[in-house]
């Protein structure tokens, strides 16, 4: 197994098929040595485990656990039309967007579920600049959205 | 007339004076074969058609029309500061801001009526990567934003 | 001083040590010849100034005073990781993120608090493309949050 692959298999990752695109765009946009990710929902075979808002209807905890499932749906996305992961440099940009309430102040703590993911696949070259912002809703109810800019080590 | 003259024309679009910057910015920012263009509201002849939320006072095809006339805007504003509409290689990412209820679902259905004209101006190369999110309220009262980055042939 | 320590003096400005990232990710990513500064908050010394929606708690005004301050913050996270404020050749982009209600409509004049920062800072180079729209919440109950796209003169 190459080190990347074993290292998913370390964290009990299995990569899904990558979700499709809801609408009429692509899952990933190639520029150059720049791979833009289109915003991931944390589709589990097919379906919104939850819907609703983080610190509502959704925990901080499932928050986090679902900014961790769209992390892993744009690993696959990036797997399958961005050269394989073993073609993935780095993670450059991460935006989280979570559909929550007025007083909610924990976006970041949702988006480490995400971040962290990163870091751990990818090392010190999965450590990313970051923007999380709250949304009254998502797509489809979705409680996260996380939108993903990744470096390539070669064209594809 | 060029190309993409004639798609414009059998689209029936005729591309708008682009609209101003509404504040202290410039519409597109062009930076290698990179052209960022600013997020972009649906001013028709220098006013919002409608204000208000999609799925709220302005309906889902509403909604979609008003996508469209943003994206339109975003043509426009490509055209005069990214060295005409024939400089345009392709559209790789559109950000598409929705303002919504806590309710709201159908975020992707609004973006698609920027995201299908793209294709239908630019074909294959036009399908990019795309977050679609809610927001309480946006500029002016606008219902819709839409921010585009696009690649060049040419720099300018 | 050099020519940009000059301004910043001349502004009235004095660089804070940047402030830490919140979580999980890094203040500032480069890549090539550009630098990605995640989501600035507008701290002052280690605290957030106000918390609240603009618009409601915190006035215009404030939310101007705030952006501007997230611009700064971006600022000295440029100086401290992306070789020195010297290195940067303009901004790019600038994303605005308002915490407001459903009824504003100023996120422009907010953002202007930021894009008019840079532009006196970095002149005609630091003239960008912009997105601002409204969010419910923003982390840690933040009224603004400012994120940054710079270009840089060399590799770091």
């Amino acid at each position: 197994m190459s080190d990347i692959t074993q290292t998913l298999s370390d964290l009990g990752i299995e990569l899904p098929k990558a979700p499709p695109a809801v609408a009429a765009y692509v899952p990933v946009r190639v520029e150059g040595l720049l791979a833009h990710v289109s915003g991931q929902l944390p589709f589990v075979d097919g379906h919104l485990p939850l819907t609703g808002h983080v610190g509502g209807e959704v925990t901080l905890e499932q928050g986090q656990s679902l900014a961790r499932q769209c992390a892993i749906n744009a690993l696959a996305a990036l797997h399958e039309h961005a050269g394989g992961l073993e073609n993935i440099a780095g993670v450059v940009r991460v935006g989280v967007f979570v559909a929550c309430g007025t007083s909610f102040v924990d976006h970041p703590k949702v988006g480490n579920g995400a971040s962290e993911l990163f870091q751990q696949v990818f090392g010190e070259s999965g450590r990313h600049a970051r923007a999380a912002v709250g949304c009254p809703s998502l797509p489809l109810g979705s409680p996260v959205e996380v939108e993903v800019l990744a470096s390539l080590r070669a064209p594809v």
